[in-house]
């Protein structure tokens, strides 16, 4: 058969891996889809950066556009990053010269996910993303096609390895979040500027593609409730282990009779939970669907081998002419967003309280969850010191979530608190 | 685009959970894969059978090989059965006619796969098996699609829900394997002649077809080791997990520099282990790989609507024209046969010994072993009633297989021995 011509736009950490399978491995690659896969073009903004990888045979292209639309490329491999600008750019010039795209760009697919579906679908092209989310784990390939006899209902994940990486630490050496994140850094396992990574934002945007994917809606990141990591303290994820529970930042998507919710925040998820056990910085997802029951995949999310795998795999089915529509249904058939609110949200929380010890606390507080029917299933608190802080420890029994806002605003009012209240949901699982 | 259109051969609980899911979602699956798929024909040994689907408008077929050469069928699902006879003919049939087969047939594909393969190539037809190994877990397609960029080192699995099932429960409960089997049966989850199961042998069939996928090499069932659960007792679960291990029958296959390990027997493996945690019914697979690391899938390992979704993800793939080689790469580049024989093993072993209480008997044992050069790590004695039977549970450090092996005919022969020793091999993972 023919090559199977590509062209790569940035050639960073994932860029150069890809490079570097394509090159090492191109007899293995070709026995197994068939046909040579030729790097016929490759663009970055640094011609002259030592890559660790031989580039002086293949055509360099100074502007990624220009490599979307040459004329001897069959596929476009876009691995630069970022929504807008650049990216955004190659991507749609490639789809709109009918030429397939495969990408790891998760904030890309995200935001525009929805128009780059119908763009690719109108031309005759595909876009594959499976390196967007959960790195070098299948997991689009597994709700596209291994679950394709089902529909699905709910899915849940650890999807971002730097938080999951920083709560296991600080769970295991009982040291805080900003020495944690600090040492993070400092070991690259941390961006220098970790906002979209600790608030959670990175784990929206593959949320929202797993959402669309496992659910056939639009992509939808601007309906996701998001809460970062940043306020969990060592505290929580002690008092947490002692009540029985792990705390994990989670996406978690559901879709009730056409209603979908989609939410990222810190979650007491049961230490029995098989996603309890997913520690460091791998991600996990779990699928549940009518027919195939409950799915978990566990591996490597992120890092330059890893995401270069799923990369690979992308390519290799779109050189056998495996072709799917990019969220598993004809963009016309997507549903529209149809968010459900997060205050119509119900669920038990875990509320850590650093009030002053003195008399009447626990009475003001337990009066004020009364007044907006909380109820309490068990209340901890560690140590006597009067006229010190202390940690008060509760947990609810099931309740809207609105109730548990308004309740929380006045504990925060009153005089005895001397932090603001922390509140984490409890998920069941 | 014009119609699928599919033949079933096998109208048991896989076929009849197949024909339902068709049927009920015909208009789902027609928007994931884009054309419609019809159900063209069906055959089974009894068509007045009741079997909850309608079948009346379907084209019926006494003979599943006249089925296999219909005209107008484009595929065939093979759900009967059985490596040989009908099933085998079938599937021969089929492929020699250039018509691609979907099959949940283990035993088939474990012991003819390698012909079957050179069948389908040969004709320009693709033979699917998604159903054969892990029910509604996609791991073909992980190990074939989702992992191809990569070289694949070991993989082990509980592969085998019966069993998993039974170790489970008497883990629990401190029940014996017999009075769990005999409830097992009556439940229906075990069959009525157990031997397949509880012998290792079906998951033995999965090994084989999963190590021929993973490394590229013939389908080998006659290499692997097998040995079954029924000499497992409820003490030494008690013991393992006394020690920090849990006893699974795992299927374990390695490729180290093209030489092949492929073995099923129940292992001692660390509590801490996410195989460990895998209870219940259940299937797991873990995958060890050069770029993507370990990546564990785990669900619904039997029974028909996880199957039957297999069944149909594997019907879906070749609707939409997804053509792969049957075990990942062409059949003339399968590697032959390349077993390490299993005297060459290295491991640490636990050791359960029913001894008569009485001086010596300790030492009798262990001099066995310093003559063998087998390290003991740990020895553990519950409890002392002179001239009764009582628990010696001996734990060696790492030791080849024909150094225990001998050690233990020795140990077996001791007058002291109430009965013959029982060895797990303890997997660190």
């Amino acid at each position: 058969m023919t090559d199977f011509r590509i062209g790569i736009a940035g050639l960073g950490t994932v860029g150069a891996a890809t490079v570097d399978i394509l090159q090492t491995e191109s007899r293995l690659l070709a026995a197994r889809c068939g046909r040579p896969v030729v790097i016929a073009g490759v663009s970055a903004r640094d011609r002259s950066r030592d890559r660790g990888v031989i580039l002086s045979s293949i055509p360099w292209y100074n502007d990624p556009v220009a490599l979307a639309e040459a004329p001897d490329i069959d596929l476009v491999v876009e691995l630069m990053g970022g929504s807008e600008g650049a990216a955004l750019d190659t991507v749609k010039t490639a789809l709109s010269a009918g030429r397939s795209v495969v990408t790891a760009n998760k904030a890309l697919i995200a935001r525009h996910g929805t128009m780059l579906a119908r763009l690719a679908e109108s031309h005759g092209a595909c876009l594959n993303y499976e390196a967007a989310v959960a790195g070098a784990i299948p997991v689009i390939k597994t709700l596209r096609e291994g679950l394709a006899a089902n529909r699905l209902d709910s899915l849940y994940g650890i999807l971002n390895g730097t938080c999951n990486y920083i709560l296991s630490t600080m769970r295991r050496t009982g040291r805080d979040f900003a020495d944690v994140l600090a040492e993070a850094q400092a070991l690259g396992y941390a961006e220098a500027d970790p906002t979209f990574d600790i608030e959670g934002i990175d784990s929206a945007h593959k949320l929202a593609i797993l959402a669309s994917v496992a659910f056939g809606c639009e992509v939808d990141f601007q309906g996701i409730h998001v809460e970062g990591i940043s306020r969990v303290t060592a505290e929580d994820l002690r008092y947490g282990e002692e009540m029985g529970y792990r705390i994990k930042l989670l996406g978690i998507a559901r879709c009730d009779d056409g209603m979908i919710t989609q939410r990222v925040h810190p979650c007491l998820v049961p230490i029995t939970a098989p996603i309890a056990g997913v520690e460091g910085a791998l991600n996990a997802v779990v699928i549940g669907s009518d027919r195939a029951g409950t799915t978990f995949l566990e591996g490597a999310g992120a890092g330059g081998k890893p995401t270069a795998s799923a990369v690979v795999a992308d390519i290799l089915d779109l050189a056998r002419g495996n072709r799917l529509p990019t969220f598993g249904t004809a963009s016309d058939r997507l549903a529209p967003p149809s968010t459900v609110a997060m205050d119509d949200h119900v669920g038990a929380y875990y509320i850590g309280l650093t009030v002053r010890d003195e008399p009447g606390v626990i009475a003001d507080v337990t009066a004020i969850f009364r007044d907006h029917a909380v109820s309490l299933e068990s209340m901890l608190q560690r140590g006597r010191d009067p006229g010190a802080p202390v940690e008060v420890i509760l947990i609810t029994h099931e309740t809207r979530e609105a109730s548990m806002n308004a309740a929380i605003a006045l504990v925060r009012a009153l005089g005895s608190m001397l932090a603001p209240p922390r509140v984490i949901r409890i998920e069941a699982l």
